[in-house]
């Protein structure tokens, strides 16, 4: 995705158009048009028409001048939109979404999440590593990050009293992003909605398969010859919202649960960063539980 | 698995041995001793013990003078058999099986199985093509093999009538290998059974996702960006059996349901070529609902 | 590549565009423009910018009015062409290019070539399978193509003789591709000339590790752990032409050389499939000795 | 790699024993009998023949009474190895070596492989954090590891000096273990010798594709396909030693090389840990230039 252009001595801004409607004639040529008519270059563009749903996606991403503000472009082509009956977004890029890390016991995903931020491969600010165990502390100090326990107590109500203390924190916290880094309770659908495409989890196993539960577990009984790893969207319903990415990897009987389980971490942080990444790059569009996936 | 020897000059005949048995202590050295007791020398052993079970397995590859017979060496191996409680069974190596070859309207798989067995990729001896559909017999004929047409006719008891053709003609056919290179139809446990350990299927998914009809259907609705193929002995339970073989490819937004489909066509015909030469080779042995599949 | 309209009742003909230019502001527009206005509907376009070169490359690929012919569509763009200094073709889709495969020992990429135009996953409409020895005859007859023997035969000059009557043999065919599967003779520059573009080889290695003779020997006293195969058009400089495709498989010090070249053979179909799919589908721009492979 | 035994209560301690050999008639028969007749019980065994070099290759996994020591368990074999003229190591397992890591500018590797020693998953005592830049002082401080500055100073001498240093510094480590987690200067012949077999590099392409510098620039440049990291012992020869693992990413037309480069980054932290923790677990064995892995 080389998105910088080599003649230019100043970069000019480079802003991210992504586009969903309706599949018509023409709708190409009345971006490009909008594009050029405000002084913007297409550095890279790229559509995808779903013929099933007869649905037309285009992300955009082109330079423009800097006496023209985002928003000054984001009112211009509002009126495009409305002709083709399009949804869109306008990103500035880069741009590091303030980010909120929840994770377990389990901490491969948080540190890696956390050192590709340190060395520059991930975009984030991340504001908060947030944990319902307390594993994780250590780790956020290292890297100079607040941590915060929301742990479950005991007694009746406490599962509900550990989702509103949750829920509270992520809005204290105003993050553009939750990455959910192997965080292990299932969340409520009133903590979910408001991150919807938004939220980002890892699932340890590559669905369908192996729904729920101790999935390297339910892998090794079935004695399946390949494990994956699959990240998506959070939706309402557990482990069905919208792919993101999925990765796999070869396994034999030689691997025990321990085995797989260690195999598959590898795949979870891979995974799990690679959806991350095109999600701040503005590279994913959601329609119904499926994602577009540009470049 | 380079199974010459290299200073040989006229080449000793090849056994495998393959073995399974609860897991105790010296079960390696009674083995190996016995093969040295016969005048054996030992070309590869590939060993794995289960944890989960407490299972024991091996293949044991080995050479012998071409004095001792298989019978011989067979007989002789029952009393090591005995003492340790294993399951065996002593095989020449390469022996070709005599297969029958059933597919549907798909031909991909079948193709390939009949491309290979002609320029020597994979030691069968196919005796026979049946289809319930006539689109193989042309192909069937190219490679100078009979062609069965096994339809299922109109009529109440028409299934249960094709089933009986096809049980009739597979016994026969005297094979001792069964390819199912999409034969689109389920089969009843009566025809199942007498083939158990000698029956593989492929699956057109990574079962155990997408279980059923029309699998790259089912995955390009759940939106995934890898797909697969299973090759696995069929038992009772359809898409149930224990699993030899798997390979994933990644698929992205692009691919609808035609071009998963095509993709999966070539994973379908290397993922079953790949089981039946493990099979042909004495490479699986099963336990349960799961497979050790040897180097 | 779904490339079926979902409601037409009656299908309008699919032509595709390929189009590279030095980059400048504005192309997409006009070239969307022009499809719009000679009554096109875009179904899917990609493009992209190489940064290094400035160059741009766009494969667009529209249905039309089938009151429009082809010709009329091109000479209509010429002109666009012209204000961009565009290189581009303009093509039917689908159209079966007259296709003559060449092979010499190893059968396995003809075998595939052939059993998928037979099952419909390649539109090509092979005219001829020539060899230098005669081992795919009895495939070619199988599959009711002529089979041309053109060995080298002993004296002087019998390799300047067995390239000029194959020269001669490619020329009187007609045909529009040729799909070296394993010819394992290297072509000389007057014979690769002609062919430029419209020539693919499958090279039985990764390129550019290993380039020359014996690939899988290489490899196997390097000690790899991964093998490749690498399909290409044909240049001057053997091995350094532009790769259409590559890929990979994961081998191990159990392989010996036999190992790796039957592994290999699986990569070998697969990816000269691929390469040739490409082409055939117009996905395929070259520039320099890079490739740009659409979607 | 099941490496628990399930029935026992007090675990057993676990040696391994590494062993290459000629091949001979009745090896592992010799093997099996010594580890039974001190009581050992196998739990994983793996052995290799290489058919070219007519040589043996075995890893026995064995767990022994607590009541005998891995040093008479070394005397005990040595009279074995003399015998059939092996060569052998017998070590505990888990032991973590002492390692020291050097980098340079890139930390992805070094930063990965302390995240994965702090979550368990990778077997080391790392000592010391070393490189010719200070890039990776704040990261080793977060981890509470030493870090030590080894730059290339002005002068004639420079790099001599440098080099001096380093070896001093690494003999005063006493370590195990070398990692050259992306540590981008060529290390001399009398820096390499001492660490024969202890020294492990991750090279940035696919070797032996793109020996040398810039391999993602060269991979560009040549159009590929595929990119790929090796890891590997290293020897006199840079980029040549026995190669420990391999793995490979798909690129496209649209990877500039700063994307070769990210992707490089996921293969080459995986790449190299897989590697580290095969050696750790005393998997690998050297013969020549290349390597046996088991398991």
């Amino acid at each position: 995705m080389g998105s910088i252009p080599i003649v230019s001595t100043t970069v000019n801004p480079t802003a991210v158009l992504l586009i969903s409607c309706p599949d018509r004639q023409g709708i190409v040529a009345a971006v490009a048009t909008w594009v050029a008519s405000v002084g913007g270059n297409i550095v890279h563009a790229e559509q995808h028409t779903d013929d099933s749903d007869a649905m037309f996606f285009q992300r955009v991403e082109f330079t423009h001048s800097d006496s023209v503000s985002l928003q000054t472009l984001n009112d211009g082509f509002a009126a495009v939109a409305a002709n083709w009956n399009m949804q869109f977004t306008l990103s500035e890029l880069p741009r590091k979404p303030r980010t909120a890390i929840l994770c377990s016991k389990h901490l491969h995903c948080v540190a890696d999440l956390l050192a590709r931020t340190t060395y520059g491969d991930l975009g984030l600010d991340v504001v908060a590593v947030v944990s319902n165990h307390d594993d994780a502390s250590p780790l956020a100090t290292s890297f100079g990050l607040p941590f915060y326990h929301v742990p479950v107590t005991d007694g009746t109500n406490a599962r509900a009293e550990q989702e509103e203390t949750l829920g509270n924190l992520l809005d204290a916290l105003d993050v553009d992003l939750v990455v959910l880094a192997r965080y292990m309770l299932v969340l409520p659908p009133a903590l979910v909605q408001p991150w919807k495409g938004r939220m980002i989890n890892i699932h340890h196993s590559f669905l369908p398969a192996f729904i729920g539960a101790n999935p390297y577990r339910q892998a090794h009984d079935r004695g399946v010859k390949v494990i994956g790893a699959t990240a998506h969207y959070v939706s309402d319903v557990l482990d069905e919202g919208p792919i993101i990415a999925q990765d796999v990897a070869a396994v034999s009987h030689r691997d025990n649960v321990a085995d797989l389980t260690r195999k598959g971490r590898d795949l979870e942080t891979v995974v799990l960063a690679r959806a991350v990444r095109a999600h701040v790059e503005h590279r994913v569009l959601t329609f119904g539980n499926r994602t577009v996936v540009f470049g």
